[in-house]
């Protein structure tokens, strides 16, 4: 079997703590593993299989050695610390966005282009959260009917900021003077906007899909929301597609896929939220009906937990297949 | 100058509530006005005016001269003494869902069609909050390119769910052992299914705005969800147009009509929440842009006040027209 030596880099973050439970959780065999972060967290001590790791400083000597390291720390270090960890000979797996849109870096889902992932040193991109739970769900409807355009209006957990946002939140519920006017607490926010009249978000959502999914001209729109809610995020997604839906066919589908969760329940008012999906690895797919505003219509709902699925999860399943991939030739 | 007499029924509630706080900012002139409530909130005192009211139990007497009867008081209450209230003479204005599809009852948005309103007693039903919001901003998209499709997820309030709701968020952000599994704080809820897989929000939405805007054949798609936040329902929007879109001939539309709040600096990041739709008439529009994924599609951001435009400004509204109808012909 195949051991490697694996660095998570941003170990501190929300991102990072929720990889190693993973690890964990999944049971993935290393040989070592390293701990990196910035200078401000550095020193810090984290129990991992009751065995205490001091989280190192991150610099240009932290990957030698490393096989496959995990980076979750911002797109300014990813720049600039992930061809060093190249160079090192490891393969990066990357949750910033600093390379998913380089035509060399290939961007994964693991349920959707597994095949994409190298074997050789380099750099994977980890896409964005609210893009890696649509293509999920996309993937099955794409090969049974063939996607023609996409609606989504996404419901995003706050925790998507990263700590400071959970931070922020708690302290506006705490103190109703805060931040007025910019409130996250019961009330909505949008990202950064871009010169294209999308925000920061949107632009991910569009483009990443349509590199994963290999649709470069898919027709997709979607409005990113940010909301006072923890868990996970949901999407309300309407589609059109070639062919006519075959409704049943999809479920079934739906239904026999890895890492989705499909109900069908709205009879008993039971549906998934982001409470449902908070700490759970799948997609939760329902409120799955034919849709008459499209010719081929549909629509649904699509719940995951977005520091898991979203971000973690992703990556360490990355991870997964390319110890698999090494062990299976060995 | 008419004076009606005016009775607020469900005067307790927090939509009965807003409606007198309307009232008194429109600066609307009456003869007399009457506090109306079920038992259980007869008996409190409401200052209005530094006059204090008593509320009186709601019976089949409480409408011996009134003029003018906003209801706000459930479905089952409107249905039994609505027409007790029209039989004694009144003009009911119902912020229920009971009469709203009627086919003799009109359904009113000031702005969109105040000339349904009649000039004798009757009942005139006040549309969903979600709906109000959306035929405002739809209605000047209408008449200059016509409607053909529209899709919209909804961002609505707890407060939607009444005085009830606000107070069940309120007690599970203490208690996050509070209603498991079904939790509003930090999560989503939908309404009530129903039996076409819909929610009874969202058959609301369909039927209302294809009778509001009198197009019934409207294809129109909705998903409405509940969330933690107060202040006004958020609305996500798409829509296709048979004529082309002059996207600055519609904003300068926007800009012309009363009742709307069109902004378009989102370049500053700067746009409506419903914190800053909170207490405010207007329905907030912004965020608007042409949209590749239709034809001549369109994309917007609607937020409005779901207790004020989205119930009382538009019952009030609607009040108003009546007296300054009946002001014109004495």
């Amino acid at each position: 079997m195949y051991l490697p030596n694996i660095a998570i880099a941003g170990a501190t973050g929300l991102v990072g703590r929720t990889m190693l439970d993973i690890l964990k959780e999944k049971k993935i065999r290393y040989s070592s593993i390293r701990l990196l972060a910035s200078s401000r967290s550095a020193g810090q001590h984290i129990n991992i299989n009751d065995e205490q790791h001091t989280v190192q400083e991150l610099n240009k000597d932290s990957f030698q050695d490393i096989d496959i390291a995990l980076f979750s720390c911002g797109g300014d270090t990813s720049k600039k610390y992930a061809p060093i960890a190249v160079q090192s000979g490891a393969i990066v797996i990357d949750n910033s966005s600093a390379w998913r849109m380089h035509p060399n870096v290939p961007l994964v889902v693991p349920e959707v282009n597994s095949s994409s992932i190298p074997s050789e040193a380099g750099i994977i991109a980890n896409p964005n959260c609210s893009t890696i739970q649509l293509v999920v769900a996309l993937r099955p409807i794409h090969a049974l009917f063939g996607l023609k355009k996409v609606i989504c209006s996404t419901y995003q957990s706050i925790s998507g900021a990263g700590q400071s946002g959970v931070d922020r939140l708690q302290a506006e519920l705490q103190d109703p003077s805060l931040n007025k006017g910019k409130r996250i607490a019961f009330s909505t926010l949008f990202h950064q906007y871009q010169s294209n009249g999308r925000t920061d978000e949107e632009n991910k959502m569009l483009n990443e899909t349509r590199k994963i999914m290999d649709i470069p001209e898919l027709d997709i729109s979607v409005t990113c929301v940010r909301l006072p809610i923890l868990g996970g995020h949901a999407e309300s997604i309407w589609l059109e597609t070639e062919k006519p839906i075959e409704i049943e066919l999809l479920k079934r589908k739906f239904d026999e896929e890895e890492g989705i969760v499909f109900s069908d329940n709205f009879h008993s008012n039971e549906y998934p939220t982001p409470e449902t999906a908070a700490g759970q690895d799948p997609v939760f797919i329902s409120r799955l009906k034919t849709d008459p505003v499209f010719t081929n219509g549909l629509s649904m709902w699509v719940v995951a937990d977005n520091l898991r699925k979203g971000a973690a999860t992703n990556a360490v399943q990355i991870a997964e297949n390319i110890i698999s991939n090494r062990t299976s030739t060995l």
